[in-house]
């Protein structure tokens, strides 16, 4: 391919083709459609990635990212003060918001316990997390961490952790998707919804 | 979403969502994935996007993307003059450059003659190219256009304009593509393979 186009765009589609979603055929579609709405599309999207660069940071209290330190979410005085929901992920955090499901405060641990990829505790935020709720203030902290095995072993570790603050900790209940069909549901997504089940 | 995070990082994913193969939900993936590489990723896209909004040109001569003018190919002298492959779209000519299976000049029509979307001779470098041809040195003209509806009817046009210039013209071959399957072929192959059958 050297020789059929400029190394400047070849180096555009290897960049677009390390992007999540984009392989290298995606990835020549998206340089081609970039270059072809040059005006409304390259152009905003170069200086919307420059400003990106320049601006963007994560939040030194709760660990989203945002353009502002604290971030948007932290400097909100409508939030709930007293309820804190722990994530592993800002991809996370963000579904829980666009969900609109809970008015809280956020707290971004970086990442799940993961003896096998070596990822240990100071990897994450956890400590900052102790030291948020030992601040006081927090009533409730519910772990919204995902239904994996590092996400429930994480779950265990910051609940140890948190146990002499005195504070509730609480977790995301298990049971049947809204929408979902039993007949594809895993057995193990079935026997916590039976666990749990409620009065009708 | 305003509310959680910048303006700055909403206005990066609304534009990556506008990007072929990426929709709302994986664009968010690409820009938190942009943001949490920025030195490996965010910061050379950037600049990479700059550099291609700065230099790429369409080749003047054939049509193709490059960041000089005539193009790498246009200029390159070990390319067989008498040749030249017709295709709709720079895509195209960057497959057929990557399968490697022609040495030849190329022209890129733009697009194909489709009079519901309306698209006439006007809007694509039907013009440019006759002159090319007519200009002499050409001596066959392959037709490398998408077996489509609009595909061959821009390539019957294309070969009535340039009969007059009395050089070859002619088109891919249809059949049976190189490993596929007969039982998953539809009937219009099967019958141009029949019809287009070779002493075995």
């Amino acid at each position: 391919m050297a020789s059929v186009t400029g190394p400047e765009i070849e180096r555009l589609i290897q960049l677009l083709a390390r992007l999540p979603g984009l392989g290298p055929r995606s990835a020549r579609r998206a340089a081609l459609t970039l270059i072809k709405k040059r005006e409304q599309l390259m152009v905003p999207l170069s200086s919307a990635l420059q400003i990106a660069c320049e601006r963007v940071v994560v939040c030194s209290n709760c660990g989203n990212i945002d353009t502002c330190d604290p971030c948007t979410l932290c400097s909100d005085p409508r939030r709930e003060n007293t309820l804190l929901v722990v994530v592993e992920d800002v991809a996370d955090l963000w579904a829980l918001e666009r969900a609109g499901v809970v008015n809280a405060r956020y707290h971004v641990l970086g990442g799940t316990l993961s003896p096998l990829d070596g990822v240990g505790p100071e990897d994450l935020t956890i400590d900052r997390l102790v030291a948020r709720v030992a601040e006081g203030g927090v009533s409730e902290v519910i772990l919204a961490l995902n239904a994996t095995v590092d996400g429930q072993t994480t779950a265990h570790y910051v609940t140890d952790l948190l146990a002499p603050t005195g504070v509730k900790v609480t977790k995301l209940a298990h049971g049947v998707p809204v929408g979902g069909e039993l007949d594809y549901l895993d057995e193990g997504t079935l026997a916590a919804a039976i666990r749990s089940r409620t009065p009708f």
